[in-house]
């Protein structure tokens, strides 16, 4: 499938290199693909420069936001939550019409110090903000309960846990799921429409708590039942 | 361990059935006893009257907020969130003041439609709320991330999943992590202070969704690492 990743940070890396690794056709998406390319320092995360990434991954390709989506039939939302919706609208209206939303951003805020809080919650979601401003595409929100490297391969546990899909269109969500499962997870859990997006984003707070907790990323949540 | 259960729905029943089976002296704190026993018929979710629940329960003793407290160690908030506050005043700070406070409440707001929203969230918490308006008590906020019958009998489902504590008092919470396993609780993870509640409580939103996919409240999270 051809798919566009759009952010450039560790999350659309992992995400980007695992469906370029099952075979998918991937363009990572960034605001201006040579300035991305021409940074050589590591960002304020510690993140290194894209640069050695991207010749370590010749498959995947670079583009603009609104190149990487109109050649794209599912594209995945891999910004910082606060930026997604600038971000989509950058990549144009007519560029992402149809297709699916995979969205796996957060909205986190770290406007007020740490841990992070989140700009949107309880009554909203940034799922269903995305889906509203952007009629046209089929928003699927999975995937943001847990890091990056777990996101892509879950398999790394023992036991992978599970993993949430919200979403209006079931085909997009059957979609999404076979993805899902291509990377490793085994236990998908489809909690409705859009709005239930607004119970995973939640999960952020006690996940933040957990890392703290465990002194470790590399935990998921599994529904037992 | 002389134990209040503040709270006469099925949360306090179950958790006072069971402290009661495992040889605890309780008490259960209602606003007016006299009332409370006299009722003959069922409340608006369905839960059948007190006295009959009590009359099956007869090493459980029934008393007002303030003499429950008065007479306990250990006291369990399992009112409704919206009512915790009121209720512990009612209690009075002289019965509970230097007692552990087992918070299993929700901060639920059923005023604006179903499924119910969070009245605290994300920078404070309910557990926060009852420590800080009650000083002198050890609050241990734990169980509210699951329904009653599993708080109680998690072995019920065979992986019982993860029960969270959080709590500024060490010692407080290592007498509720021994009463969590006497319960059957196998995996219990210390999160770190009450500010830590603002994770577990943010839990429910998903957990309803998880209610509504599944089609039932037999479930609990689990966290695999």
């Amino acid at each position: 499938m051809k798919t566009a990743v759009l952010g450039t940070g560790m999350v659309g890396r992992t995400i980007a290199a695992r469906l370029a690794e099952l075979g998918h056709a991937v363009t990572v998406g960034t605001r201006d693909p040579q300035a991305t390319l021409a940074r050589v320092e590591a960002d304020a995360m510690g993140t290194p420069p894209f640069a050695a990434w991207s010749e370590q991954n010749p498959a995947v390709k670079v583009a603009s936001f609104s190149d990487a989506a109109a050649g794209a039939e599912l594209i995945v939302n891999a910004t910082n939550g606060g930026a997604s919706l600038e971000v989509l609208a950058q990549a144009g209206a007519k560029n992402i019409d149809g297709k699916i939303i995979l969205d796996i951003a957060n909205p986190l805020d770290f406007s007020k110090g740490m841990p992070p809080t989140l700009f949107v919650k309880d009554t909203d979601s940034l799922g269903e903000q995305i889906q509203r401003a952007f009629p046209g595409t089929r928003v699927v929100k999975s995937l943001n309960t847990m890091n990056a490297d777990l996101m892509a391969r879950p398999g790394q546990l023992t036991d992978p846990g599970t993993v949430f899909v919200s979403g209006n269109d079931a085909e997009a969500k059957a979609v999404v799921a076979g993805l899902l499962k291509d990377f490793g997870h085994q236990d998908v859990i489809d909690l409705g429409d859009i709005t239930t997006a607004r119970g995973t984003e939640m999960l952020l707070p006690v996940w933040l708590r957990l890392w703290g907790a465990l002194g470790t990323p590399a935990f998921n949540f599994k529904i037992v039942r």
